[in-house]
């Protein structure tokens, strides 16, 4: 495509068309992303006030076929919000439009601006004495058109479905500058093409979500967490299952733990307590949240029982209280932290069947095994099918000794995953750092198609240029 | 579009790709639907054994410019399945694509071909222990691939979501005979934009399901049922929340009854047992499938006693047996019957935001009032904001007496659904019935953009033509 820097001539196009307040200065943070892996550039950073203001920036952008990187939080890690190289672009912060629009707690529903950080809707829900269960650890600063752009995912997907489950309507701005107004609060509503799936996961590429519409869901009556010791993968999905016979859709998390999370958290994160004598090499964390007239300790327990009798489970600890429940979850939301502490060779976001990832373990440690010495950390929310495989170096030795074996390594597990017909991004996404992966392991008709999706937007091609698709 | 109709040369095309038992004979029984409002045409009817032999179906008629009207059950309300008028189309029909593909019940998906009879893919289920929850009237005869295309809804919708909310992957072929394999059974796959929800709900014009991987659902540990009578349809949304307190996603279905068609089961079903001495004016019917530890039938009482506290209900029953849960439904299920057999002057298939429907059903019977003597009967999927608005002549009168306020009645209702921001395809669909409509009160944006997908996909515009979007 034939893209042109933002110029001083486009700049003031853009100063005709919104007010100063929303021309920003070139901040460093915008151009910089989580993992440090890219530095992006760019020509000039608005922060329109309104879907209007949004609608005149993109009109003037295709018009000048100038490229536009929209951003949300920052918060990706795929590279879907950094332009390193090409003309200058762009950048369209969604960070003045943050306002709840509305909010119908005898719908279950909430209107937010795209810009409305994750944190502050799950505030205004509560206070609503409802809740929106989308979470994942940059809720303070990621932003609700971004996980919707992404379709994040989180510890909740078990439950309540990734973000793409959670919304009803949209209303976003193509990128000519046409406002499409789908910000329908229905829960049924069948007449045409589904335009919110289709720009829900699109990563800025087909239009810019300017606002949604969310589902809110009541809170449970009673809440419940649990931490038991497993046999094996298997056992913990064969556990699963049984949870599901007991509590139904009660059950809100499932997330395996492996004994390396614990010893890399023993050894990097110290102050925090261990939860079991002697480090147990598989565990699940539960998470219940269960109606009323049912008590989630003593459900948990039943469970626990059911799973000793079936000869699943070994060792376990049920929350007695409020805070135990956030202990325990503590444990499981520090490994990550702990993961980037002992640094890793290459980490996976990947997805299985649930049925095949018993099988996946097992191959994936033979293979790795005659490949080198490595320690693997494969934890996630097994429920969902997602793991994040994670490859580190042998006790005593250094991220930096694997310069070399990094890229096998990445495609040894990305094949075995495409072999077992899983996915190499189940949450996180395509942006930038999967494009490749995409073209290798996407299905060509798929691939294909999504060319002509985009060519139908954005025929000149300004959206998130080199995102999802290769410029 | 220069479409040509069947012809002997397309005929013979065909057999050279397709074994002689795939070309059916011309039965009237395919150039029919359920509501006899018309009469299709075709030229050929061929019900290929493969995604392959349906591939290269698509590709004789792509290049030979001949329309194809994907073919499922049959049973679909708008004319989807019907085209009239044009060129004499190819009729595809999916009904020897009808195996079970494969069945994962630790990973409740199950994997079948677009020709699957709905009830036969509940029956699979139940064999494992599962459930695939969505149901609707004409399950015997409807397909699977339908059903996708159509997004159907029915009685569970609350609980378990739309079809597209119980599809995973899909395998589906495009209009140039490209076979797309998208039939994934992850939970979690964000590698691209999601052609799976486009094809759903595109009703045969974007490409031909052929087959989908569908979520289960754990069967529910207990079950109970309730008809409860409410003060007002204001006060059974207040007992909808109050029942999601209690009992969170345990509320399987949640139906609204007007008297009104109690009414017309003692005129046109007497045989059928009346629930209550006197006739209320409004009811709910409850279902719930609750988890262990939870006894349904003591969870609707306590709902029902804290409705009658708060004010909301007056009277009630509660199933005690498998059979008085079976009698309950029967009353609402009979209800579509009783008014087919009273003869509705005109029946809307609507969606409203939930908080507006209390004040929808005022405004919509005064505006009635003012235009004539009628009898409304206004029930359904409440917990969806799904209600089925049917209007009736008075007492003694018939039908034929109100042809001449036929359309003024439809429109009368469609643009009141519209002010309150509903939708006047709930979970019917568009099909041809509902073009004009979706042109009325469609977004401009989404129907410029609804064209721009389906020149995409079908730039020869073969498939389906004159559903969704005139074509």
């Amino acid at each position: 495509m034939n893209l042109n820097p933002v110029t001083p001539a486009f700049l003031e196009t853009l100063q005709s068309v919104l007010p100063d307040r929303c021309l920003r200065p070139a901040d460093p943070r915008y151009l910089e992303e989580p993992r440090g892996r890219w530095k992006g550039q760019a020509g000039a950073i608005v922060a329109p006030d309104s879907t209007e203001q949004v609608a005149a920036v993109l009109k003037a952008a295709n018009a000048a076929r100038v490229p536009v990187v929209p951003y949300g939080g920052g918060t990706g890690l795929v590279g879907g919000q950094i332009m390193a190289d090409g003309p200058a672009p762009l950048l369209l912060s969604l960070e003045r439009m943050t306002k709840i629009r509305a909010l119908y707690p005898e719908e279950n529903v909430m209107v937010a601006d795209a810009g409305a950080i994750l944190q502050d809707i799950h505030e205004a829900a509560l206070a609503a004495d409802r809740l929106f269960p989308m979470s994942i650890a940059a809720k303070g600063s990621a932003r609700i058109g971004g996980c919707l752009a992404t379709n994040a995912g989180g510890v909740n997907v078990l439950r309540y479905g990734n973000t793409r489950d959670l919304a009803l309507g949209l209303e976003a701005v193509l990128p000519d500058g046409r406002i499409w107004n789908g910000l329908t609060r229905l829960r049924k509503d069948n007449t045409g093409y589904d335009l919110r799936d289709l720009l829900i996961g699109s990563e800025g590429t087909l239009g810019v979500i300017t606002a949604a519409a969310l589902k809110l869901a009541p809170r449970p009556a009673g809440e419940g967490t649990a931490l038991i010791v497993v046999d094996s993968p298997a056992a913990a999905l064969t556990l699963l299952s049984l949870a599901r016979d007991h509590m139904g859709e009660g059950v809100s998390a499932f997330e395996l733990i492996h004994g390396t999370g614990l010893e890399f958290l023993a050894e990097k994160l110290p102050q925090l307590r261990q939860p079991f004598a002697e480090a147990p090499e598989w565990m699940v964390l539960i998470d219940v949240g269960l109606a009323r007239g049912i008590d989630p300790a003593t459900a948990l327990e039943n469970l626990f029982v059911a799973g000793l009798e079936a000869g699943l489970v070994s060792d376990g600890l049920i929350a007695q209280s409020q805070q135990q429940r956030q202990d325990f979850w503590e444990i499981r939301e520090q490994i990550p932290e702990a993961n980037r502490l002992v640094g890793s060779i290459s980490s996976h976001d990947i997805s299985l069947p649930l049925s095949t990832i018993a099988d996946f373990i097992t191959k994936g440690g033979d293979i790795l095994r005659r490949m080198g010495d490595f320690r693997i950390n494969c934890f996630g929310h097994l429920g969902d099918g997602n793991l994040h495989y994670n490859v580190f170096p042998a006790k005593g030795r250094q991220k930096s000794d694997y310069l070399d074996q990094r890229d096998a390594v990445q495609r040894a597990v990305h094949d075995l995953v495409d072999e077992f017909d899983g996915s190499f991004s189940a949450e996180h996404g395509v942006g930038r750092l999967k494009v490749a992966d995409l073209e290798r392991y996407g299905d060509p008709v798929k691939l294909q198609m999504m060319r002509s999706i985009k060519t139908a937007f954005d025929p000149n091609g300004i959206l998130n240029p080199g995102a999802v698709l290769r410029a």
